[in-house]
Protein backbone atom coordinates (compact mmCIF):
# COMPACT_ATOMS: atom_id res chain seq x y z
CA UNK A 1 0.00 0.00 0.00
CA UNK A 2 1.34 3.37 -0.88
CA UNK A 3 0.70 6.51 -2.57
CA UNK A 4 -0.28 6.25 -6.38
CA UNK A 5 0.87 9.29 -8.15
CA UNK A 6 0.92 12.88 -7.05
CA UNK A 7 -2.80 13.95 -7.75
CA UNK A 8 -2.12 17.72 -7.89
CA UNK A 9 -0.29 20.28 -6.13
CA UNK A 10 -2.19 23.04 -4.17
CA UNK A 11 -0.88 26.50 -4.66
CA UNK A 12 -2.24 29.66 -2.37
CA UNK A 13 -3.02 32.90 -5.03
CA UNK A 14 -4.84 36.36 -3.93
CA UNK A 15 -6.51 36.75 -7.04
CA UNK A 16 -8.01 33.46 -9.24
CA UNK A 17 -8.34 35.34 -12.55
CA UNK A 18 -5.23 37.23 -12.59
CA UNK A 19 -3.35 33.80 -11.13
CA UNK A 20 -5.33 31.92 -13.81
CA UNK A 21 -3.64 33.85 -16.87
CA UNK A 22 -0.20 33.75 -15.57
CA UNK A 23 -0.59 29.71 -15.17
CA UNK A 24 -2.32 29.30 -18.87
CA UNK A 25 1.13 31.40 -19.59
CA UNK A 26 3.63 29.24 -17.41
CA UNK A 27 1.92 25.57 -18.52
CA UNK A 28 0.41 26.17 -21.87
CA UNK A 29 -3.03 25.09 -20.95
CA UNK A 30 -5.83 26.84 -20.03
CA UNK A 31 -7.83 25.48 -16.86
CA UNK A 32 -10.18 21.97 -16.66
CA UNK A 33 -12.67 23.26 -14.49
CA UNK A 34 -13.13 26.01 -11.97
CA UNK A 35 -15.52 25.37 -8.97
CA UNK A 36 -15.94 26.82 -5.86
CA UNK A 37 -15.79 24.56 -2.09
CA UNK A 38 -17.94 26.15 0.32
CA UNK A 39 -16.96 24.11 3.02
CA UNK A 40 -13.67 25.13 2.37
CA UNK A 41 -13.99 28.64 1.95
CA UNK A 42 -12.29 28.70 -0.93
CA UNK A 43 -12.55 29.26 -4.99
CA UNK A 44 -10.33 26.52 -7.20
CA UNK A 45 -9.38 26.49 -10.99
CA UNK A 46 -7.75 22.95 -12.08
CA UNK A 47 -4.98 22.74 -14.67
CA UNK A 48 -3.57 19.15 -16.12
CA UNK A 49 0.16 18.83 -16.34
CA UNK A 50 0.59 14.92 -16.74
CA UNK A 51 -0.90 12.64 -14.44
CA UNK A 52 -1.08 15.28 -12.12
CA UNK A 53 -2.78 18.59 -12.10
CA UNK A 54 -1.53 22.32 -10.40
CA UNK A 55 -4.91 23.64 -8.20
CA UNK A 56 -5.15 27.12 -7.94
CA UNK A 57 -6.67 28.42 -4.64
CA UNK A 58 -8.33 31.82 -3.33
CA UNK A 59 -9.94 32.18 -0.25
CA UNK A 60 -13.45 33.32 0.06
CA UNK A 61 -14.08 34.03 3.47
CA UNK A 62 -11.23 35.15 6.17
CA UNK A 63 -11.83 31.92 8.15
CA UNK A 64 -10.47 29.57 4.78
CA UNK A 65 -7.20 27.96 5.63
CA UNK A 66 -5.83 29.78 2.37
CA UNK A 67 -6.52 33.09 3.83
CA UNK A 68 -4.36 32.69 6.61
CA UNK A 69 -1.70 30.67 4.95
CA UNK A 70 -1.38 34.23 2.65
CA UNK A 71 -1.45 36.77 5.82
CA UNK A 72 1.33 34.60 7.33
CA UNK A 73 3.53 33.50 4.35
CA UNK A 74 2.40 34.63 1.26
CA UNK A 75 1.50 33.61 -1.95
CA UNK A 76 2.94 30.07 -2.36
CA UNK A 77 2.78 26.04 -2.41
CA UNK A 78 0.34 25.40 -0.18
CA UNK A 79 -0.11 21.68 -0.41
CA UNK A 80 0.98 18.06 -2.30
CA UNK A 81 -1.95 15.88 -2.83
CA UNK A 82 -1.15 12.11 -3.27
CA UNK A 83 -3.90 10.26 -4.36
CA UNK A 84 -4.48 6.55 -2.88
CA UNK A 85 -6.77 3.51 -3.60
CA UNK A 86 -8.37 3.01 -0.01
CA UNK A 87 -8.68 6.37 2.03
CA UNK A 88 -9.56 4.83 5.19
CA UNK A 89 -6.96 2.02 5.03
CA UNK A 90 -4.42 5.01 4.52
CA UNK A 91 -5.48 6.86 7.31
CA UNK A 92 -4.70 3.87 9.64
CA UNK A 93 -1.73 3.01 7.90
CA UNK A 94 -0.24 6.55 8.30
CA UNK A 95 -1.12 6.95 12.10
CA UNK A 96 0.34 3.76 12.77
CA UNK A 97 3.49 5.19 10.72
CA UNK A 98 3.31 8.00 13.61
CA UNK A 99 1.66 10.79 11.33
CA UNK A 100 -0.60 13.21 12.78
CA UNK A 101 -4.09 13.58 10.78
CA UNK A 102 -5.77 16.52 10.70
CA UNK A 103 -9.19 15.18 10.03
CA UNK A 104 -10.46 11.63 11.75
CA UNK A 105 -12.52 11.11 9.28
CA UNK A 106 -12.33 11.48 5.54
CA UNK A 107 -14.33 14.76 4.12
CA UNK A 108 -15.23 15.92 0.96
CA UNK A 109 -12.90 17.72 -1.00
CA UNK A 110 -12.45 19.70 -4.42
CA UNK A 111 -13.09 18.04 -7.67
CA UNK A 112 -15.06 14.85 -6.24
CA UNK A 113 -12.94 13.03 -3.99
CA UNK A 114 -12.37 12.24 -0.12
CA UNK A 115 -9.12 13.79 1.26
CA UNK A 116 -7.48 13.92 4.52
CA UNK A 117 -4.60 16.00 5.33
CA UNK A 118 -1.44 14.75 7.48
CA UNK A 119 -0.47 17.65 9.97
CA UNK A 120 3.01 19.18 8.26
CA UNK A 121 4.92 19.06 11.71
CA UNK A 122 5.11 15.18 11.27
CA UNK A 123 6.25 15.72 7.45
CA UNK A 124 9.25 17.91 7.72
CA UNK A 125 7.16 21.14 7.24
CA UNK A 126 4.97 20.36 4.05
CA UNK A 127 1.24 19.78 4.55
CA UNK A 128 0.35 16.79 2.56
CA UNK A 129 -3.17 16.00 1.37
CA UNK A 130 -4.01 12.29 0.81
CA UNK A 131 -6.86 11.31 -1.99
CA UNK A 132 -9.34 9.06 -3.28
CA UNK A 133 -11.31 9.48 -6.54
CA UNK A 134 -15.15 8.62 -5.70
CA UNK A 135 -16.70 7.39 -8.64
CA UNK A 136 -19.68 9.03 -8.56
CA UNK A 137 -21.11 12.39 -10.91
CA UNK B 1 4.75 23.40 -27.00
CA UNK B 2 4.50 22.58 -22.83
CA UNK B 3 4.98 21.31 -19.81
CA UNK B 4 4.61 17.69 -19.88
CA UNK B 5 4.29 16.35 -16.82
CA UNK B 6 5.28 17.38 -12.92
CA UNK B 7 9.10 15.85 -13.16
CA UNK B 8 9.70 16.86 -9.56
CA UNK B 9 8.78 18.28 -6.63
CA UNK B 10 12.16 19.59 -4.48
CA UNK B 11 11.84 20.14 -0.28
CA UNK B 12 14.31 21.21 1.42
CA UNK B 13 15.36 19.30 4.25
CA UNK B 14 17.88 20.37 7.15
CA UNK B 15 18.81 16.18 7.46
CA UNK B 16 18.54 13.81 4.65
CA UNK B 17 18.58 10.68 6.36
CA UNK B 18 15.77 11.82 8.80
CA UNK B 19 13.82 13.02 6.17
CA UNK B 20 14.14 10.12 3.98
CA UNK B 21 13.05 8.00 7.24
CA UNK B 22 10.03 10.41 6.74
CA UNK B 23 9.36 10.34 3.50
CA UNK B 24 9.54 6.16 2.94
CA UNK B 25 7.03 5.95 6.00
CA UNK B 26 5.02 8.67 4.45
CA UNK B 27 4.97 7.24 0.69
CA UNK B 28 5.72 4.04 1.09
CA UNK B 29 8.93 3.72 -0.67
CA UNK B 30 12.56 3.54 -0.31
CA UNK B 31 14.40 6.32 -2.53
CA UNK B 32 15.96 5.01 -5.77
CA UNK B 33 18.81 7.42 -6.20
CA UNK B 34 20.81 9.47 -3.42
CA UNK B 35 23.31 12.08 -5.40
CA UNK B 36 25.40 14.97 -4.07
CA UNK B 37 25.27 17.93 -6.63
CA UNK B 38 28.46 19.81 -6.05
CA UNK B 39 27.07 23.19 -8.31
CA UNK B 40 24.16 23.25 -5.96
CA UNK B 41 25.93 22.53 -2.38
CA UNK B 42 23.20 20.00 -2.30
CA UNK B 43 22.86 16.42 -0.72
CA UNK B 44 19.37 14.71 -2.66
CA UNK B 45 17.53 11.64 -2.26
CA UNK B 46 14.96 10.86 -4.94
CA UNK B 47 11.64 8.83 -4.30
CA UNK B 48 9.50 7.81 -7.31
CA UNK B 49 5.56 8.50 -7.48
CA UNK B 50 3.27 7.75 -10.17
CA UNK B 51 5.52 9.59 -13.06
CA UNK B 52 6.74 11.87 -10.55
CA UNK B 53 9.49 12.03 -7.83
CA UNK B 54 10.07 13.76 -5.02
CA UNK B 55 13.54 15.36 -3.84
CA UNK B 56 14.88 15.88 -0.90
CA UNK B 57 17.71 18.42 -0.85
CA UNK B 58 19.59 19.27 2.03
CA UNK B 59 22.49 22.03 1.90
CA UNK B 60 26.33 21.14 2.20
CA UNK B 61 27.72 24.44 2.01
CA UNK B 62 26.16 27.75 3.92
CA UNK B 63 25.96 29.33 0.30
CA UNK B 64 24.01 26.99 -0.95
CA UNK B 65 19.55 27.96 -1.93
CA UNK B 66 18.61 25.83 0.13
CA UNK B 67 20.67 26.80 3.40
CA UNK B 68 19.47 30.41 2.54
CA UNK B 69 15.52 28.90 2.16
CA UNK B 70 15.52 27.16 5.60
CA UNK B 71 17.07 29.80 7.11
CA UNK B 72 14.63 32.53 5.77
CA UNK B 73 11.46 29.81 5.53
CA UNK B 74 12.21 26.52 7.59
CA UNK B 75 12.04 23.28 6.00
CA UNK B 76 9.07 22.76 3.16
CA UNK B 77 8.80 23.07 -0.01
CA UNK B 78 11.58 24.56 -2.48
CA UNK B 79 10.22 23.99 -6.13
CA UNK B 80 8.44 22.35 -8.89
CA UNK B 81 9.79 21.29 -11.23
CA UNK B 82 8.11 20.50 -14.68
CA UNK B 83 9.37 18.07 -17.97
CA UNK B 84 10.12 19.79 -21.43
CA UNK B 85 10.99 18.16 -24.18
CA UNK B 86 12.90 21.48 -25.84
CA UNK B 87 14.38 23.26 -22.34
CA UNK B 88 15.92 25.98 -25.25
CA UNK B 89 12.85 26.60 -27.28
CA UNK B 90 11.13 26.49 -23.61
CA UNK B 91 13.15 29.12 -22.10
CA UNK B 92 12.70 31.68 -25.20
CA UNK B 93 8.55 30.86 -24.85
CA UNK B 94 8.46 32.02 -21.31
CA UNK B 95 10.78 34.67 -21.97
CA UNK B 96 8.31 35.61 -24.29
CA UNK B 97 5.57 35.32 -22.28
CA UNK B 98 6.94 38.02 -20.18
CA UNK B 99 8.60 35.30 -17.24
CA UNK B 100 11.95 36.18 -15.80
CA UNK B 101 14.59 33.40 -15.48
CA UNK B 102 17.25 32.94 -13.02
CA UNK B 103 19.75 31.34 -15.36
CA UNK B 104 20.25 32.28 -18.87
CA UNK B 105 21.62 29.15 -19.71
CA UNK B 106 20.41 25.95 -19.13
CA UNK B 107 22.90 24.26 -16.63
CA UNK B 108 23.20 21.00 -15.33
CA UNK B 109 20.96 19.50 -12.36
CA UNK B 110 20.53 16.92 -10.25
CA UNK B 111 19.63 13.12 -11.88
CA UNK B 112 21.02 13.94 -15.09
CA UNK B 113 19.02 16.86 -16.74
CA UNK B 114 19.23 20.64 -18.47
CA UNK B 115 17.73 23.02 -16.10
CA UNK B 116 15.93 26.49 -15.85
CA UNK B 117 14.64 28.29 -13.30
CA UNK B 118 11.90 30.97 -13.23
CA UNK B 119 11.97 33.90 -11.11
CA UNK B 120 9.32 33.56 -8.25
CA UNK B 121 8.36 36.98 -8.40
CA UNK B 122 6.46 36.30 -11.84
CA UNK B 123 5.10 32.72 -10.73
CA UNK B 124 3.14 34.18 -7.56
CA UNK B 125 5.73 33.00 -5.35
CA UNK B 126 5.87 29.89 -6.56
CA UNK B 127 10.05 28.74 -7.61
CA UNK B 128 9.30 26.94 -10.88
CA UNK B 129 12.03 25.10 -12.61
CA UNK B 130 12.12 22.89 -15.81
CA UNK B 131 14.30 20.29 -17.00
CA UNK B 132 14.84 18.49 -20.01
CA UNK B 133 16.51 14.55 -19.44
CA UNK B 134 19.27 14.11 -20.89
CA UNK B 135 20.17 10.81 -22.99
CA UNK B 136 23.52 10.04 -21.77
CA UNK B 137 25.08 7.50 -19.52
Amino acid sequence: MKMNKIEHIGIAVKDLELSCNLYEKLLGVTPYKREQVFSEGVYTAFFRTGESKIELLQATTNESAIAGFIAKKGEGIHHIAFQVDDILAEMVRLKNEGFTLLNEEPKMGADNKLVCFVHPKGTGGVLVEICQELNIE
